[in-house]
């Protein structure tokens, strides 16, 4: 049943208007174009979706809008991104009853804890709600790396369905997949890392969560194509090509973190037609001038502009 | 106006049922016993207030019912705690609502980004609300320090009324205090550290938001008149005093953060009979056994059991 | 002429007797046992070689040994570990002096400073000495990381002849990789993490400095040799292989960085029969009791035992 | 016996010539000074002493000048900073053989490991000289805190005649002048934060190591004697004093951490007369242009200049 939960399954980023309402028909364009391009699943309310920026309300309406679009042509997957454990359960709980297929929680964050509540915090989000659920791995944000053995544990005890690795720590990554192998896979495993894709299939993930194919989804779906033939010279040419169009992230000026990489694929997606602006959620500022142009250049250099 | 808060303003710890619901009558014995105390002020849904842990109905359950009981004897400070500018602002304005005299914000989290955006997260909070508002400096939980600079900028232009400082940053701090006062001392500035509340107000602290004032609050009232008074004998004192009674933070095993934090605090009140249960948040549990006893023999030590 | 420095070069690990000299024996049987399984080079005074622990003497008497041993076979490379540019300077006269064929620097630590002062501390080092200079990416050291621009300016400018990466980071590794080809592969490349050399080759590195091969040289020469042939099932094999072996580190209780690390290669080593000892250098205590029945357990679990 | 390092014992700046040989006549210079306004120690080779920066024949260099100069009028401290135990007691023996009157030494760095091995460390030293040990906490360097309890247990053992605490952690070092008391003293306990001594004291230090006492020793002994007198207005107004002339290592640009810190305090005796050149060593720079302008304008602004 997890099974369905593999490939590529980008995070899909939230378009906004210049007044910061939600961008519906952006938002539809999209997800057409993602599922056009072959992707296996799509993960709405990640942090590229810019989940922790959006009021409940909002996120419903994304949820509602997600649902509604993809119409049940690939699952959806919806983050129940908050700090502790009751309003996680709030938000799965909303989630499931909108028609999700799977949630993605993180470690609790905020309050400072042991792991001990870490993973009493998964175990209660999971009798709390009839969905699978992934664990969001994503130190950078939580200040907290989930333990490999705590997530095998959760896998073989059916909480955890999967992982979303972004933790930017591979050699975990790599004892995570081992284990999670001597285990009978009972976790499948996603590397959020769009520029190191083809190193996380050489040790056996499951897929991937690349937030970049929100520009390119098809070179990701050709990477994944390539991998399950077996064929590394074409899962490493296609990982080359996504980690040079990754530039755009890091040709501006001025900008850091979110500003920068939600910023950049949101001014990408506007150049290409994707979107119709490139506003970024409150306190957030969208880029311009020459971020803008050199965003541009970024998109021309790898052909697609 | 805003030097209405000043002196001391206990974070108040939420006291839970076993089953855990919200325990009114411990609560109200709580505000009681502070204001009979002495207190300047209460800050209601901080950190050890467990906000993170509180769903958006628990929250205005505390809230109402503080300022229920609190009855306008002393002015309420309320935490609206979440990780970006739009989440806070509906917490903020459900505060005002409720009728906070004042708010109180970190700078966004779970979402990183620069110190222009922390900048804007003030500005936008402070234009959709008419209440005062205060920084919450508490690196620890969001990750970010608020620069001094910055602070003192969003104070002269009346932005902020003042600041929390919980950054364990005592020499910022200090440079906090002097540039505050050679504008012309625009932000009221309060302590958070339990145990170095002394060398704050020797610096020039205009107050003190002490979470172990909870578990005895005549130390801290009694502190904060001996430095209205220059005795800095009595001020030190008190602080001896009250950094004893704080091992209760530092005695127990196998728990770290919140849970040892608060939950030493929650322990303590129960032996106290203020509390009737020591009942921590999801997913934290209670501390028990060896972990009480290590408390209640603090308690006896210093005399308070 | 750089390309000299490809392939596998292990970090070579330091015997010491029971009284904690130099156990020039065990050394001597490290060193043909790796060149015998078809090393490509050797690295002495590794973080792995202990090279913090050891006095003046002992660092120029480990170097000494090596050159002597090593005979010419393969490359030596000298790792030349301080604080601060004048102090590295010394030692890597020395190293030079007593015949290494390049030379490994950190960037400085214990003073903080700024990227400019370390890209000046890496163009001094150069000045000084007639070697080529490796740049050692270990931000767990260090506690800074080196970025992309800087390195591959350095390796246009002669500065640098190639990068020994222990950064963890994998994602800047990719981009490394990329730049630097672009740049015309200026700088050889080399992953210093034992359990992720696989991405590393599918990414382009030009080789690995596994301390690991230590305790089992033949798995990493297999895997380069896969490597040259394309067979990414055979890498991918040598990776899954040498990954169960590496559970040596992770199997023992009481113990932490260096001493469980270096400490578990050397416990191995002597289970092995390769080394008399598993003796550390002070202040750390050699792993002893249960936690050597561990590490047997997983050699004979891998078959080595 | 260890009663004798207590009160001001500044951290002394070494002063270099612009070919980077050190300048023995700035040295002295300052020395004298330092002795005339009435501190009670002198500390050598510290951090801002750039012990790390120091090769060991100009550390050699440095002590011999020191005790030399200061030809017992005041207790001399040596720094002994090196990355682990052998190569810190090769230091510890040398400094004993040129006669200084007590060591300095950190945690262990570079090398990860446990607090077992940080005590191990600290008890090897003790063990290999006849020298009072004093503890230099200083986590921003060494990556590492020391704990509390592990302080007061090696004070009672004799290992530690003190600590020089710069590890900003105000609440840490109350409980531990609150522990040293309750085990009968046996630490000198001083504060190397130069803006918050009042607090110290207030919180029971026996002295502090203020860097900018280089600039101004005699605020430094001013505060120290009102504090023997408990004239704690005469505290605070010193530490105020104190504080606004710190600001020289704040208004810089483009300049961070020992660079700015350090090259502020030379480039400001340097306006002061007391050093030929605010030299830096490698691979630092010198401030200039509108830096030393900057720092000027603070120097008159507090009526130095």
């Amino acid at each position: 049943m997890s099974s369905t939960f593999r490939g590529v399954i980008p995070p899909v980023v939230t378009p906004l208007a210049e007044d910061r309402t939600f961008d519906r028909p952006s938002f539809n364009r999209n997800i057409e174009r993602l599922i056009d391009a072959g992707v296996n699943g799509l993960f709405f309310l990640g942090s590229s979706g810019e989940v922790a920026f959006s009021t409940d309300e909002r996120r419903d309406e994304i949820v509602k809008a997600a649902i509604e679009q993809v119409a049940g042509r690939v699952p959806v997957l919806v983050g129940c991104i908050d700090t502790e454990t009751e309003r996680v359960i709030e938000h799965a709980r909303r989630a499931q009853k909108l028609g999700a297929d799977a949630i993605v929680a993180t470690a609790p964050f905020y309050a400072l804890g042991g792991m001990a509540e870490v993973e009493q915090h998964f175990r209660l989000i999971h009798e709390a709600v009839d969905l699978p659920l992934f664990a969001y791995d994503i130190p950078v944000c939580v200040h907290a790396k989930l333990p490999v053995d705590m997530l095998v544990r959760l896998g073989k005890d059916g909480v955890l369905a999967g992982v979303k690795d972004s933790s930017g720590d591979d050699v975990s990554f790599r004892f995570l997949i081992q284990d999670n192998e001597d285990a009978g896979h009972p976790l499948q495993l996603l590397t959020g890392h769009e520029v190191v894709v083809d190193g996380a299939y050489l040790a056996g993930a499951d897929g991937s969560v690349p937030g970049l194919a929100n520009v390119n989804p098809e070179v990701y779906v050709r990477q994944w194509k390539a991998f399950q033939n077996d064929d590394w010279k074409g899962v490493r040419e296609a990982q080359e090509e996504a980690a040079r169009l990754m530039r755009i992230v890091m040709v501006t000026d001025g900008v850091s973190g979110f500003g920068a990489g939600v910023g950049a694929f949101k001014t990408a997606m506007k150049l290409l037609g994707v979107f119709e602006s490139n506003q970024m959620p409150n306190p957030v500022a969208a880029l311009e001038g020459d971020n803008v142009k050199a965003i541009e250049k970024v998109l021309k250099d790898v052909g697609m502009l």
